[in-house]
């Protein structure tokens, strides 16, 4: 009986460790690159496989690389406000078509890495827009915008190539800086907003509020996507904890860094409690803390310097391109990453090759699994 | 009897033939790159041969290379200024004397390649200039400029090398910008005249007159010699045909292009009718088409789409160097054509190595010819 | 009789030669790249080899390497005013340190390659700091500043090394450039001067005074460290005289030229009597003059031009950069001196390794033994 009974709690407690561990496979599956969704895909209608490509190409924008992450982002971006989920969504699918018909590399293609810029370039020059929401004929520069993203991306590819650096969120910035200067201030077809430096111009006469300003963090990884609204920034953030908890972490950590050079340097109020002072803190937090080089406590130490330096490298850029009224977009977080990638030393150490980069968790164990193939190895040669 | 008659016309009809079959050979010698002519040269006096490399280097301003065409753009230059013509002619000798002195490479030196950049910071010089036609002052920076170039030239090309790039215009936009820069505004011995962006300053009170606006598509192709008189800008059109009839449509064909773009975002009236618009367009359709990409429908359609980045990029950096009274001179062209050499996917397939570069026309016979060599080879190897 | 004291004056002459011989050689040990010490210092303690690599830094400045030489320009610069000269060491050891910390390769932490450019951060920063000497919150960003140059200086090797190019002095004028962007003219911590160019902004009403011109060409020499008083900038020169006289005559030579220049193109007199107009000049003209090329008088006439060359592109980028308010620090020296290295054609035949550099009469013996031995070389296989 008492025989029995162990056996049966033993059975159940088994069939429940199996559902969870189910459960959690079916999570695992949710999480990470989803590399095994690209064989499933291989033989379905083109147009699911353009929604998986854009979706893939909407996070590849917060250097996250998951589907899923793409649609609650998508959500997010159409909750914070519907014209600018579709001017993404539009921009998205917009440069992604281009990279098809000019023939760019497939698996570049299906990796999502032809739609990122054009998204951003799509989402900013809504941002920047004074001529409201559902204004349509913002379509026009938002479609030839994007699909110029692919010229960029693919000639700057080239150029960086030789020192295995990726072509990132380069064509996004030029393109943007580009076609704020075409427009002009007053253009009476595009009329947009100049951008404001943060730079002491209101002189802060008003006290700091600290809960703002804490605030700003969340809405720092918001900005990733031009959005400044909480909820969404929560929902975002939530999506890169589904790609990456480690990344996740790097992504709050390098707003926070941010904040605080913001804090240093005496920027206006507004840029703190927007998050704008702290989005490119993120990025560069996050390209060095697990995406680019194998987490570790020094890559950590890294990825702190690194969202310093993007941090006031935006502020210095943002007074130089607000003397004509342009933003500094992600110019300061983007540069720095490329610099950290460049690095000789210890950091150089911990490079992945860009090609072989995927979610931070995934880097850590092929580097692990890598090292005890090579320590195995070298034990089979000593014998 | 009958028979006779047949012989004689047959006869008559053949020597008919062989005249303008010589007449046509006469005149195919006279156009494309003019090869044959460099071994005759060869053992010629040093004068000659300077003016020979001196007119090719006249030519590839335009992305050209025939001495004849040379001759015909030095004369259009003159009919509009002799002032001008001679600082044009002043710049190709002292920029290609430089290159022998400082011992460039001969072919380069022998192919106008180091005569091209000189001639065109002379002629900028030239226009800037406030002193007026005749200021004798002007030929020492004149000179010192051009000079300049080739080290330019020379350095830009072992660092573009990698990449199979060209030099191209950047040492002279290069060299125009640091002249302007140097001398300020209201310098005591070089005053110049400021730039005018083409974003709305006046904002375009009058009514646009349509008959101007067309009037400036073939003024663009003259403004690629800073030239504004529309009789010199056909004769340099002219010339262009001489050397290419498939280049020169590329060029008119992205002259009103480039009107077009500016017609979209609204510039400056002025800027339309005198061709200042057009020219960046033009140059940026005839470098993608037919000149380092073999010609097709493909190459016809990226040269289009070359011509309106090229057009929209120089609007963008008219406006951003006019806020500091700088112009921006074909940077918008150089930049694109760079990117589209840089280019992956279905328009590298069509790439020519900057090499062996030459007439359109050319590389199209030898496209066609190596490829049927290729399919004999395949053949033969079948068997 | 006779013979004895022939022998004894010939003993006495040979101790007096070999005496002199012995000061000659105990001095020749002091001049040059002093490798000889390295070795010495190989298993002393770390604080003295600290001491060492930070002396080669301060010299690394002006394109020198040479201890001895170091201790005199940090002697001058305390002379001139001991705020600054604390300022100076703190730079050259911050950047030292984390350049040992970021694990960098020892030859070049030794080498005192990742000294300089902190250095001159931290005196560009005491000398724009617009809250007086003693202002010891300036240390913060001194620190800071003249650590993240270690981070640009990898980086860009690893980026110019394609073309064996010298970071140079390109991370200190990116760092300088980006810390005074950063802060505005007005922060609240750390407020600065804004820079004045050159351009005509006074109108030079007074007349020139032709001594206080000629005294700008030494003080040019010390405007290098940024110093602008005579006595300390004549030690600054002797140093340079005590590593290599040849390095030194080229140093005053391009001041002059640098001063000729400033003349031409009518820049404010106060830009000429400090010297400023002069030290862009001078570098330019030492790194073509006997430091990255062989010494011979061809290369004597490019380091001419490129004196000329650093000089009116100084005039331009100041008078770019100063519309914002920015000071063009070193740029136009480095930009000219990266191109020189470039250069094809008959300089090239002259150039050295950046890695096999050494004083410019040391770069001279080892280029006339490497010559004897492949005469040698090719007559023993005539043989």
């Amino acid at each position: 009986m008492w025989m029995e009974t162990k056996t049966e709690m033993e059975k159940a407690s088994r069939s429940r460790a199996s559902l969870s561990r189910r459960v959690l496979n079916g999570l695992m599956l949710c999480t990470g690159d989803m590399e095994h969704l690209d064989k499933y895909m291989q033989d379905k209608w083109f147009v699911l496989q353009l929604l998986v490509w854009g979706l893939r190409g909407v996070t590849r924008v917060i250097l996250a690389n998951n589907p899923l992450s793409g649609a609650l982002i998508l959500a997010a971006l159409c909750w914070a406000s519907p014209w600018q989920g579709l001017l993404g969504a539009l921009g998205v699918l917009a440069s992604t078509l281009t990279a098809v018909i000019t023939g760019q590399e497939s698996a570049d293609v299906a990796g999502g890495l032809h739609g990122f810029n054009g998204m951003l370039v799509s989402l900013l020059m809504g941002v920047f827009s004074s001529a409201g929401d559902w204004y349509w004929w913002l379509l026009l520069p938002v479609c030839l915008g994007s699909a110029t993203c692919v010229f960029l991306s693919s000639g700057l590819s080239t150029f960086l190539d030789h020192w295995d650096l990726p072509a990132a969120v380069f064509p996004f910035n030029i393109i943007i800086v580009f076609y704020l200067l075409c427009t002009g201030t007053d253009n009476p077809y595009f009329p947009h907003h100049p951008a404001v430096p943060p730079g002491a111009l209101d002189h802060n006469d008003t006290k700091l509020v600290a809960v703002q300003v804490v605030r700003g963090i969340p809405l720092g990884v918001g900005q990733i996507y031009a959005c400044g609204a909480l909820g969404p920034s929560l929902l975002i953030l939530g999506a890169v904890v589904l790609y990456s908890p480690l990344l996740a972490v790097h992504a709050v950590l390098g707003s926070a860094v941010g904040t605080l050079a913001g804090l240093s340097m005496a920027v206006r109020h507004e840029s703190l409690y927007s998050g704008l002072s702290g989005f490119n803190g993120a990025l560069g937090c996050m390209a060095v803390g697990g995406l680019f080089f194998t987490f570790s406590w020094r890559t950590h130490l890294f990825a702190v310097a690194s969202a310093f330096f993007s941090a006031y490298a935006d502020i210095a850029l943002s007074n130089l391109l607000g003397t004509v009224g342009l933003p500094a977009c992600s110019w300061a977080a983007t540069l720095v990453a490329t610099l950290m990638l460049l690095l000789t030393g210890s950091l150089a150490a911990y490079r992945i090759p860009i090609g072989q980069a995927r979610a931070p968790e995934h880097n850590l164990r092929s580097r692990s699994q890598w090292e005890a193939g090579n320590t195995e190895e070298r034990e089979s040669t000593d014998v």
